[in-house]
């Protein structure tokens, strides 16, 4: 310890033992242990603990903005200031058919609003914007700094993989607490997308914040709490940052999976497509709009006069898709019918994305391939009538034994009732600086 | 996650996020998490966060019971029914100035009641009892298991390493602890110094439980609870196990070190020493008489008689040891002074055993060495009247760079006050199954 300490400012095992008592770390340590962590000075024995110690004990504000910016100091800085065009960003918490990235971003492209959308893979029950759009023939998702930069400046929008030079220090940190069941925990998801999107330089950013089953943090307290945390911490470094809560209880649209979610976002982008997935995904676009201070432009019209469309075929273009050719199909397809009579009471997003997951859709482990043709198609939603023997669920995939696993999981996922089913908001709340 | 479970019975993420929520783990759960841990399966962030979070949210009994089992299942068990006389083992959770084992053994082994005596090493303040025999010339600590055997069948006692064959969970699980800031929990020091002494197959345990500053959990209702969980799986593994708690807040007798500690041992072996370490010597004496059925047998005139030290000579030479020899001598001496006059209120055994350490008779960093020279000699006891000018310490050690840190810790050990202080008795309690 001695020794340590003549080269080191602080010991580790005091800052755990700090916060093992539930008190507050200072700003100084933090961002001490951020940085010799990633320098491999403090073991990943050493963080984890640390880490589970603030999964239980919690953080104050000022610990979770040190921490933020200790992220954000591991790695570089974008700059959008120079793409002639305002640039907000968007982030989602995930979910179960939410594939709002696909329509949203042409759409604020075709406003005159770019959208720099660094975006991730898909892990367990909850996709990724990337496996989705691999699902088209050629389209890539990796791009240097000038490819995005000029995508931004030409077309207005960019849905690409997130780069290793942002946050190096939160991939090293996620990559931890994804084996060590220290995910979830308010001011540690909060840090790990906050540090990104401010590293990302935006000048405004928006949070679709999930609540319900096929949420990460189902309760609604949970999600509020992470939305107020990373307003704030948005706020703090001048990032102005605007959050919704919307609900995950039920999967968004029809479609769960990876092609016959890009089906579905081209639905909408042709002015049609599930109610809900064009509800949220105007709301999210007003939000933008506003940050943008383009308040009163009315986005609907983009979407119902081809505006939108074009962007997105101009997107996909541009990183090698083809928008014009055939998405993959599944070979094998099953229907999952109502066992009797009566009204949809539930259909519980989270079963019906593990159903999704174990068609093939999803990934069990970073790095496994996903099949783009397997996925759900969600046939009913609360509060619909049926008859037994009705469709409720369509499964697709290529493979007897994983149909057999996914048609597990999604004969759960509908519970029917005799009465009507409390009436849920997509749109739960909002959360502003 | 899924292709884990088919080769490993559980989820190690499913087991620290039961404990992160407060809840029981079951017995094959606990079993599983040991040995995977030990085959490497479980890897060292994992383990580390689960100890986490049990040191903030404990372990039932049962739990502890079966970490216990689990650990002595690691490795071999030693049997030492076929010696000719009882077998008693005794563990000190530690403290400063605490040489007990070193006339205690010898004492045992005078009155036919045999002492296995599995020690340690020093790390931080407090001391081992390994380094200080080591001060005596040509003594060595490692003897095999044959060894051992010959000298508790013909001397009646062995104070020698722990070999690598008892409870090697333990061993990793607490190399791991230690550097992670989760060792001062009681489930875990329990499980871990209570899987070692079963383990060696003792017919009784007599525990030594300290409090006080200078142990490592100061507060005595910590130290009670530790002393009664001890008891209480010694009392589940059918091993009866008595503990004593006693007071750690001063050093234990007038020499802090190596050497010294030796020297005052044979103090008390010659029928001498100070009073607090006969006491203690002959409490923890009187508790393993008794559960070797010798509750009758006076262990006093052993001492002041020369049986005690007729079998000390013995085991030191046994063990290549001199007993004859010159012991280290410091070529610096200081002498810390009174300030002012008064009646001293306090000697904080923590400081001066962080005194001791900074002379040189501690170690930083497992495999350190540490300077059998170096050390403290108390030169009062709390309640004793001092004038200013008084000596209240004599720092010894071969280093003046470590003699000005030593002698920054010892002028803060003795607080000075001007009424008597509260009265502490030596043994606060006793708890038997």
């Amino acid at each position: 310890m001695e020794q340590q300490r003549a080269v080191e400012p602080f010991d580790v095992v005091d800052l755990i033992t700090t916060k093992r008592f539930g008190r507050a770390l200072e700003r100084e340590e933090i961002a001490w242990v951020v940085d010799a962590f990633t320098r491999g000075v403090v073991a990943a024995e050493q963080m984890s603990a640390l880490f589970m110690a603030i999964v239980i004990q919690g953080m104050e504000r000022d610990e979770i903005t040190a921490m933020t910016e200790a992220m954000i100091a591991s790695g570089e800085r974008m700059d959008f200031t120079k793409l002639g065009r305002p640039a907000i960003d968007k982030h989602s918490t995930g979910g179960v058919g939410d594939k709002i990235t696909l329509p949203l971003v042409p759409l604020m492209a075709s406003l005159g609003v770019a959208v720099p959308q660094l975006s991730g893979r898909g892990l367990g029950h909850t996709g990724g914007t990337l496996d989705k759009l691999e699902s088209i023939p050629g389209w890539r998702a990796s791009l240097s700094n000038d490819e995005m930069i000029a995508m931004l400046t030409d077309i207005g929008g960019v849905i690409c993989a997130a780069g290793s030079g942002l946050a190096p220090a939160d991939r090293k940190m996620y990559a931890l607490r994804d084996v060590t069941g220290t995910v979830a925990a308010v001011p540690l998801i909060a840090s790990s997308i906050m540090s990104k999107k401010i590293a990302e330089g935006a000048g405004g950013l928006v949070l679709d914040v999930k609540f319900g089953s096929g949420a990460f943090l189902p309760a609604v307290a949970d999600a509020r709490e992470l939305a107020t945390t990373m307003v704030q911490l948005g706020a703090d470094s001048g990032l102005q940052t605007v959050a919704l809560l919307t609900d995950m209880d039920a999967p968004l649209g029809r479609a769960v999976g990876n092609a016959n979610e890009v089906r579905e976002s081209v639905e909408v982008l042709a002015g049609g497509g599930p109610r809900d997935v064009v509800e949220l995904t105007l709301a999210l676009a007003r939000e933008m709009l506003a940050l943008a201070g383009k308040a009163d432009v009315d986005p609907e019209p983009a979407l119902s006069d081809g505006r939108a469309m074009d962007a997105w075929r101009r997107l996909i273009a541009a990183q090698g898709g083809d928008p014009d050719a055939s998405l993959p199909e599944a070979n094998e397809h099953e229907t999952v019918r109502a066992e009797r009579d009566g009204t949809v009471q539930r259909v519980d997003a989270r079963a019906v994305g593990v159903g999704a997951w174990r068609l093939g859709a999803g990934r069990a482990r970073p790095g496994d391939p996903v099949d783009h043709a397997a996925g759900v198609e969600v046939l009913v939603r609360p509060g619909d009538r049926v008859r037994a023997g009705d469709p409720l669920f369509i499964a697709a995939c290529d493979s007897a034994g994983r149909m057999a696993r996914g048609l597990d999981s999604l004969r759960s996922a509908v519970q029917l009732g005799d009465s009507a089913p409390p009436t849920r908001q997509l749109i739960a709340g909002r959360i502003a600086g």
